[in-house]
């Protein structure tokens, strides 16, 4: 499928081509009530001013709706279902194409263009959504695998449970944050000598701090509570998806988290990247997930085998030394998943969990086989035993102080029709001073 | 101390005598509006109705906020933090004092009391806050050991890192009901045969329906993320206290919870009391924990010993059986556990999490050491193994459909005096009929 042109410019490699059309919350700095836009090529169309200067005059069925634009978040817009989402976003593909059928919503009306397109350089970004509640699953099957060696054991690196249900927990929402926004290193609690017969913490900043690259997916409808989600209409329930960094204190993480789960090893940040591709632009990139071997459960059966993404995943780590060291450190893939986010979607709401508008979920770390298509360094590093080799001599088990790590995905490998997630960045500052 | 006379009559044995004046959101038949409460003796004062007829006259510091008390929640009222949440309650007795020093705000102004006391049976409760994040911890100590012994046996029963830090993890907020509201029997995965060697689960009802006595507290103060909340002024961010629930279901809590804590098995709905005590009233209450005879680091170690509360709590049972058999099946008290909520929340910041009003934090399960003292079916049926007697001749190892659970809890023994909380009530609806 070739691209279609458009009248404006789009430079090549963006990846908010005309084929993605992905919607965020900005602000500028000479209007700095947050509202919602969409990002193409080098460009933010603010929507709020869009419908306001009457772009949207040949679309009605966002008529009765357009107050959802100039909210501080997409909680309303995503509320509005997928067959709004699909024909805002079909609309504005229209009206960018070069033989666009309603050239005076925007391409001859140089006013609302001044008005309404503002260079992606003068957009701050804010949170997308306003998050009722966030679940991180762990169904990155390669990942749960070498977090299993390491912290348990080849006999058990994967529970029994694994391959049945997908794994999952409840993560703290009032700490994900936008791309950009700087993380502290966390103090807390730390075994310093797992192996000593008398187990006793100390306290102390985070020694082994860590990424994990994951995909979000943002929920857009409220199912009752009391009445699950069946699988078939589970993609319904899905807006779209970003890109995740669920931050992690691994020593913290060991120390805490038996017998319920990571707890303050988490829940001091989540970065997520500001623009949220939607299911519908991600749709000709499906793939089929990683095979299950096991028997899975009706209720968790997927008509379409293809139910995961081929997005190309990358981590990048930028040290603060004073030549600007970056390297690539993860490469790896969206499609390495044992369950989809319509299964994960389901299966939160088997037992009756009600979901709503705004809902975020993790995927858990996505890791291919090698080390170097590892998404956390507990894996690269194997819980810091080797050393992860970044440019200029530099090397890494864990995070230090300055170090910038940022997660990019992209879809598709026509320079001119990428569906891309942008960047989801993230700077370690130090700890602070403690005075207890 | 004696009981503080009022003009106002209050039934003796009344949970919400003058010494309490818990707060809640109620709305009327005649008025649907949700709006702020506070309860004494059989009445609510709609403190909506309290301030627009000037009954606030007399307490200048709140003039300025009165709008905090047409607001749907108390998220704004808990937001201006415990000065004015102490003047507040401090002005409400004042004004049904039998010695009133403002006769004219209340006593005196008959149109009104009428406009603004409304029985109690003639109101309709609602979810007292809007939850953004809800956490629950596990230091009931007898509970978790009881708990260990099932699921691990006694050399694992306590783990490590127990005596510690306060274990907890993130839960679902989404799914906090007030009392009162219908508990659907879920669906979900259930290992039917642990000990098999080859672990398959299957999908059922749950036949493991379990409750469990809690108190809840919710949070009147942000503390912005990446800086943690000293123990010297976590009891600053502490608004009130509820009865909590945290129904679970025990079969699909024990396939699902290694390796991540439990998910479906809680997430499906957690009920709370309507109206919220205060910490200000609870402060004559307070008790020393259970003893902790590990070496608690300095970021948890708190000055005042007493930092518990002496709540008289209970358990009633009541089935659906014609002859409507109801029996208290637990007794127990708030003063059995190994942390205080003061030092939960400054362990829950301390790698830098961002609270914020509104948020629930959960104490786990209150046991005593008897079984007739534990907060849970799981510990009295012994995971099925005994029977629990009702009146009647019926009996229980887990929950029944019909069955409704009514936790209730209440300090003091001056029945004209007495802070309590009420009760907190649920009933088990059937399982729905899933066609998946
Ligand atoms: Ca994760
Ligand atoms: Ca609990
Ligand atoms: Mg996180
Ligand atoms: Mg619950
Ligand atoms: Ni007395």
């Amino acid at each position: 499928m070739s691209a279609r042109p458009s009248w404006f410019s789009i430079p090549r490699g963006s990846h908010f081509s005309l084929a993605n059309i992905p919607f965020g919350i900005i602000s500028t700095a000479s209007s700095t009530t947050p509202r919602v836009a969409v990002a193409i090529g080098d460009h933010a169309l603010d929507l709020a001013a869009f419908a306001a200067g009457n772009g949207f005059a040949a679309l009605s069925t966002i008529h009765p709706h357009q107050a959802v634009f100039s909210q501080p978040s997409l909680n309303a817009f995503a509320a509005l279902g997928r067959p709004l989402h699909s024909a805002v976003r079909s609309y504005i593909q229209a009206v960018f194409a070069a033989d666009t059928p309603c050239p005076e919503a925007l391409k001859t009306n140089s006013a609302l263009q001044k008005q309404s397109l503002l260079p992606l350089t003068d957009v701050q970004c804010h949170l997308p959504f306003k998050i009722g509640d966030y679940t991180d699953f762990f169904v990155g099957l390669n990942h749960a695998y070498n977090c299993g060696l390491i912290f348990r054991g080849p006999a058990n690196a994967l529970q029994p449970n694994y391959k049945h249900l997908p794994v999952g927990y409840h993560g703290r929402a009032s700490s994900v944050v936008v791309s950009g926004t700087p993380i502290r290193r966390p103090h807390g609690q730390i075994l310093t000598n797992p192996s000593a017969e008398n187990k006793v913490p100390t306290f102390s900043q985070c020694k082994k701090l860590d990424f994990e690259l994951e995909l979000g997916a943002f929920v857009c409808r409220a199912n009752n509570r009391g009445e699950p989600v069946p699988i078939g209409k589970a993609e319904e329930s899905l807006f779209g998806l970003v890109l995740l960094n669920d931050w992690s204190a691994r020593d913290v993480q060991a120390w805490e988290y038996v017998p319920l789960g990571p707890f303050n090893a988490k829940n001091f940040g989540t970065t997520i990247s500001p623009w949220v591709v939607l299911t519908d632009a991600l749709e000709p990139f499906k793939v089929k997930a990683i095979e299950n071997d096991a028997q899975v459960l009706p209720y968790l059966r997927e008509k379409d085998e293809k139910s995961v993404y081929d997005i190309q995943l990358q981590v990048d780590l930028k040290t603060s030394a004073q030549s600007g060291n970056t390297s690539t450190i993860t490469k790896t893939n969206g499609r390495h998943l044992l369950w989809s986010f319509p299964q994960m979607l389901t299966h939160h709401t088997i037992t009756g969990c009600n979901l709503q508008p705004g809902d975020l979920l993790g995927s858990g770390t996505i890791s291919g086989t090698s080390l170097s298509e590892c998404g956390s360094l507990l894996e690269q590093s194997e819980n810091g035993k080797t050393t992860v080799h970044i440019s200029g001599g530099e090397e890494r088990t864990f995070l230090q102080d300055g170090d910038e790590v940022t997660l990019t995905g992209v879809c598709g490998s026509d320079e001119e029709a990428l569906v891309g997630f942008g960047q989801c960045t993230g700077k370690i500052e130090p700890a602070l001073t403690l005075d207890f």
